[in-house]
């Protein structure tokens, strides 16, 4: 059997804080375009290989986390979509199109099938979507906000790292079902994305933001414009609050019923300060933490107390029993042109490594790919 | 119509961190002994004041609260039990014994029956008890519970300020749930007090622990006792962890189900590395800190996210359709002597300022009560 070239992105070591570059090394490797009798595995060729924070955790040479570490000196693993080269496993024929886990390589050898599945090419949805609205980011987004959230008709929801792959989907969603949504994201260029293209009501970039606590609320600003007092702005209806755009913007000057937290850090401190009775908030990813303790820590939790607010983590996983739901769902919405979906595709296996980087650093518009093989 | 003399216990001052002795003083009015005509109000004799650290939000110049401050010059307000003396309402009259919201003082004049309620004197049960056990600190232990903790038989429930007022109830009725449960306090009196009289499973004075992470999970120790490695732990029975107590003590060699959280700060952060899947914190109260800003900082909130933790605030006010029933509960358990509660007792309303600013160094022991008169 003929070995053909491999190429691979290695972990060359575990990563400290934030992942680096240098951290990994592209490797030429071989492969035989063969599934080993008896293995139960199958041979894929990688089209699209997904960049996704929770990756961060397994960079790390931590064995505690609910996932493990890559293995050093191995490819890096994650959501892709693959094409079936050969096989020794019944469910899967040569020709099929895959979605799931499998490594940072250009062939990969699948023995786990965990939350892998078979997809069907359709002309209307593109194949790298499987990683993205219709793969793990997007049912993280559908499972967080009906599932975690509670969501009802007419709350207000604040959705953080507004622009990226979950985000960009729990504002749509919250759209859909009625809510008012206001983004955050880190330049103008995802401010306009979420505002123009995601039809967020109100967005803002908060790298331009002294005060969070005073962007999320602008009832000061509010104040002195309409000057009226601490007690007339209770009489004030909604309405009237949002004709007053005069300002920079006017996001929750009635407070926040649902965050959905993809951040963490000073941006969680200051949606605490301005939830309101009942709120919740989706605990979603800490992207803003480089590690697992966070040294800057968390101040305003009190303010959970007078407003009963829920603090909820969660991970996709547990609700995998949506999966079918989710997809028609979605799907749907997709088709009608109710939903749309940004991508930020990088070209090549050599580029997987600064564009995984990236995402710590914001500079990914959209949901991150890279892009190995068309077909 | 004579007036006698009312001894009373006015605000001087608003508090600006933990409330001292000097921003309260002792004065003496005068009061006539009957509520006046048409005003609907009646008038009361106090017989004793409940000492709650809610009332620490009171005495703040913060207008934003779910609780209005008190009024400097006047008097102290909290939870009491009253004799009526006067009545020119029609529900109450004089002889009827009332617990509720009243004034730091002999007498006073009550026209807001939110949250007061007529008691039947009950010769098995002592009058004090209804601003403990029967009154709002019981109510926010069983509501907190039963409705935020969502406990299940046999799981593993981990409670801060353990001997305080909230923190004895919930104990107790954690055990009579069949929970484990372990309980934290300040000093060796209250430890013994948790293990030896309220029935906790196992209590440690948080103050004698330099690490509140080992003190909750105490693996380590036991690890090289037992001389076995991460791996083969899992395989040993609770049982075994259980009979294995000769370190200090082992708590939560397998994490907790439940943290009721009378606290916050360093013991919430410890407590966030050592929950189990799914498990849930009540957020009751956060007497660690002495402003509504937590300057410390909470670190681990990130490992909320791989063992999905529900951290959910509560007040008791929310949750007052349930009343009658947690009166029920705690009153039969009570006569059924499976239910004790310890009670600090202060004489005379000039001991009242010590007496409250004493529970914010943890000097009571069991719910602090003030006792005005004895009837």
């Amino acid at each position: 059997m003929e070995q053909v070239e491999n190429k691979q992105v290695i972990l060359k070591r575990y990563a400290v804080e934030a992942p680096k570059e240098t951290d990994m090394e592209i490797k030429i490797g071989k492969v035989k375009l063969k599934a080993p009798k008896g293995s139960g595995a199958f041979l894929v060729k990688n089209l699209y290989l997904s960049c996704d924070p929770y990756m961060r955790g397994r960079m790390r040479d931590f064995h505690g986390s609910y996932i493990s570490p890559f293995v050093p000196g191995q490819p890096i693993q994650g959501f892709g979509v693959a094409k079936v080269v050969d096989s020794d496993n019944p469910d899967f024929k040569p020709g099929d199109m895959v979605a799931g886990i499998t490594g940072w390589e250009e062939y990969s050898l699948i023995d786990k099938t965990l939350q892998l599945r078979k997809i069907q090419p359709d002309s209307d949805i593109p194949l790298s979507y499987h990683v993205g609205l219709l793969g793990m980011p997007g049912f993280t987004a559908y499972a967080g906000f009906y599932e975690v959230c509670s969501p009802k008709k007419g709350e207000h929801v604040f959705v953080s790292a507004a622009s990226g792959a979950v985000g960009q989907l729990v504002g749509q969603l919250a759209k859909l079902h009625g809510c008012y949504v206001v983004g955050s994201a880190g330049s103008s260029e995802k401010v306009d994305l979420l505002k123009n293209k995601l039809g967020f009501d109100e967005a803002f970039n908060y790298k331009e933001e002294t005060d969070l606590d005073a962007a999320l609320k602008r009832l000061n600003i509010l104040d002195l414009i309409l000057g009226v007092g601490l007690y007339m702005k209770f009489s004030i209806s909604s309405e009237l609050w949002a004709q007053s755009t005069i300002t920079k913007g006017v996001y929750f000057p009635e407070g926040i019923d649902i965050y959905f937290d993809n951040v963490g850090g000073p941006m969680l401190d200051a949606a605490l300060l301005n939830m309101r009775v009942h709120g919740r908030i989706a605990v979603c990813g800490m992207v803003s933490q480089h590690g697992f303790y966070d040294p800057q820590g968390i101040h305003n939790l009190y303010f959970m107390i007078p407003k009963r607010v829920r603090m909820q983590a969660f991970l996709q996983t547990d609700y995998l029993h949506k999966y079918a739901e989710f997809l028609d769902h979605v799907i749907r919405n997709y088709k009608e042109g109710k939903i749309v979906y940004v991508e930020d595709m990088n070209e090549g296996l050599e580029s997987a490594p600064a564009a995984f980087v990236g995402l710590f650093s914001g500079k990914n518009v959209g949901k991150q790919v890279v892009c190995v093989a068309q077909e």
